[in-house]
């Protein structure tokens, strides 16, 4: 709680200004606002309220309507003024590296989105390049966007492994030469704002909770399925990370039972699949489709191991919600094979949904903490 | 938050009660306060105080400490009058209704123990005799303990299963007549007080907090071992339930790798055990360390479970510690190559713990819950 003290003004006034910012920012303030308007907003005198509003105007925050209408210029001799804020002030980057592509995309500061970039990589590409990649996507996004790297407030960063808070992955097996990268510390040298890192599962949770499939729901799980399959959660509508970071990195999961690993039991020949080679998956789930008899036995393994993935997260969590994830063709087939066998294991079981961002889930949750750090900072009290 | 306004006198009151309360019950209570200890404690005024402790004798929650130390009565002619907490004034009692045995513990409203009642029971003691069993048990309790049955301001029970809100056992496979009973309605027409059901598992992990391994720990699975385990959650300190109340029912998790039951891993001969012989699994374990070679082999398999059962529910929650309970003897020589395997299976590989508590963790852990109760009602501003 903020102490309100009559020996500090200048909180007093951020509070008010936070009022006034909050106001303007909602949906009701879509449409530009009189001084009168935000008075009675804020329930805040008309006084206070045009300080606080020439103070956002020098911090570029809310500017002067340009036009008001003319039905209301045609009745009265000279208009109320009226203001609006100014979403252009700033933008928010969330950015995905993950196997097989790096992705960025732009939100102004309402968290309209301004443009998208995506670029394929090989899976086994090395660290260097693949922070080069996202570098480039980066700057491809702004320069399309005419978006200049100073307006940034913030950026998030989804990617495979475990993050420490400060972005450095400790470990990340997905990605060749991830362990141990100051992930965090290298892209704060590319940006003049705050770099929140994060486990590429559990921005896709933030994401589909935002924008997709679990809008609404507080308890969910989301299994990005695949190779190195991951999972993030949200318990009471927060994100769980675990006490070091490592909640839902169930890679694991599928040793314990039986000795068998992913690439074996997805491979339709005698030989196991590359152990980074996500896409061989697409293929095996297209020769299935197609009826080829190695591939839907595959494709029956692959459930299987998916099943016991989801039952073991959904026994430990108990969500209401189960989100399955990952790269976007072929996965809507094991729904209704998963939702079978929950409800043989699980006591209670949750209830299952594709989800509905797919290969933009990781680049959307991303985005959407950034906007989450600039919200804390705009509308922070405690800050000077 | 409380609404401190001037036209609720009522409300203000009982703050200032609560914040005496408060101080009376601490360790600084322990020795008898003057009302000038009081007000310098509380900040409140003398009269203030004053007023506030006569409502408190009156509600039996203090009372004048009788005998004034005899150099305080030397130094002086009249003594300050001193008062103290009345922890005999109201109880709270825990309940295990389990497998194998009913237990209740008392305590007074300090949470000081006095005293421990304990019926064993066989596995196939339908629910009618066990709920006899654990009224018995209450009874005998109450009276040999010398308290009335008016003097309980909460009663917690902790039992296998999925428990509702309001103690509806919605499956409990492991107790006979389990599933579906209303067992918080059918308590609670034994007490005039509050009574809360919950999962055993969930009442053993708030135990292993308040009084064994996991004190200090916020992020703690606590598995209870045997042939129907079962896992409670604490997350940021407090028990995740999960959105159906099933989190932690880890009774099918072994199915998933592979199709073994139980029964049949543990058994040394080719016959399974019977599903609810929990008694049996404890003579596995001493044949074990007695040599005996196929004793020997099931507790291999045993653990290996246990490593299954384990490691999925750190992969989901990856949490600070685990503590391993269940029954007392022979589990001491699973936590080593527990420890090992975790180290195998689990990026971040947590704390292993015995149970401290042991046999009395789920009676205590309800006792916990019946004085968290007590106390959110002492201590409520928001009551009338």
């Amino acid at each position: 709680m903020a102490r309100l003290s009559g020996r500090d003004p200048s909180l007093l006034r951020r509070i008010n200004s936070t009022a006034v910012l909050r106001v303007l920012r909602s949906e009701f303030g879509r449409a530009p606002l009189t001084l009168t308007d935000l008075a009675q907003a804020t329930e805040l005198s008309r006084p206070t309220v045009e300080g606080v509003v020439e103070g956002l105007v020098d911090a570029g925050l809310a500017a002067e309507a340009e036009e008001p209408c003319a039905e209301h210029a045609a009745r009265r001799g000279r208009p109320a003024r009226r203001f609006r804020f100014r979403a252009e002030a700033g933008h928010a980057l969330g950015v995905e590296i993950g196997s097989h592509r790096t992705a960025a995309v732009l939100a102004d500061l309402t968290g309209d989105f301004t443009g998208t970039v995506t670029h394929d990589l090989d899976e086994e590409t090395g660290a260097e390049e693949r922070l080069a990649s996202a570098h480039d996507a980066v700057a491809e996004l702004l320069e399309s966007s005419g978006v200049g790297r100073e307006s940034l407030r913030a950026v998030g960063v989804g990617t495979p492994g475990i993050v420490e808070a400060d972005g450095t992955v400790r470990l990340g097996t997905a990605l060749p030469g991830w362990t141990g990268l100051p992930l965090g510390e290298r892209l704060r040298q590319d940006f003049n704002c705050p770099v929140l890192v994060e486990n590429d599962a559990n921005a896709g949770v933030v994401a589909e909770r935002w924008l997709g499939a679990a809008a609404g729901a507080e308890d969910v799980v989301m299994v990005l399925v695949g190779l190195s399959p991951g999972a993030g959660s949200l318990i009471g509508g927060r994100l769980h990370r675990g006490f070091g970071g490592a909640a839902g990195e169930i890679g694991a999961l599928h040793l314990l039972g039986r000795e068998a690993t992913p690439e074996r039991l997805l491979s339709t020949t005698d030989e196991p699949l590359h152990p980074l080679d996500e896409a061989a998956v697409a293929r095996v789930f297209a020769l299935a489709r197609a009826g080829d008899e190695r591939a839907e036995r595959a494709m029956e393994r692959f459930v299987q191991r998916l099943v016991h993935d989801v039952a073991a997260l959904v026994l430990a969590l108990d969500p209401e919600l189960v989100v399955i994830g990952g790269w976007a063709s072929g996965l809507d087939d094991v729904l209704e094979p998963l939702r079978g066998e929950l409800e043989r294991y699980c006591l209670r079981p949750p209830r299952v949904a594709l989800s509905e961002l797919g290969e933009s889930a990781v680049a959307t949750g991303a985005l959407r903490l950034a906007l989450d750090e600039v919200e804390s900072e705009l509308f922070s009290v405690n800050a000077d």
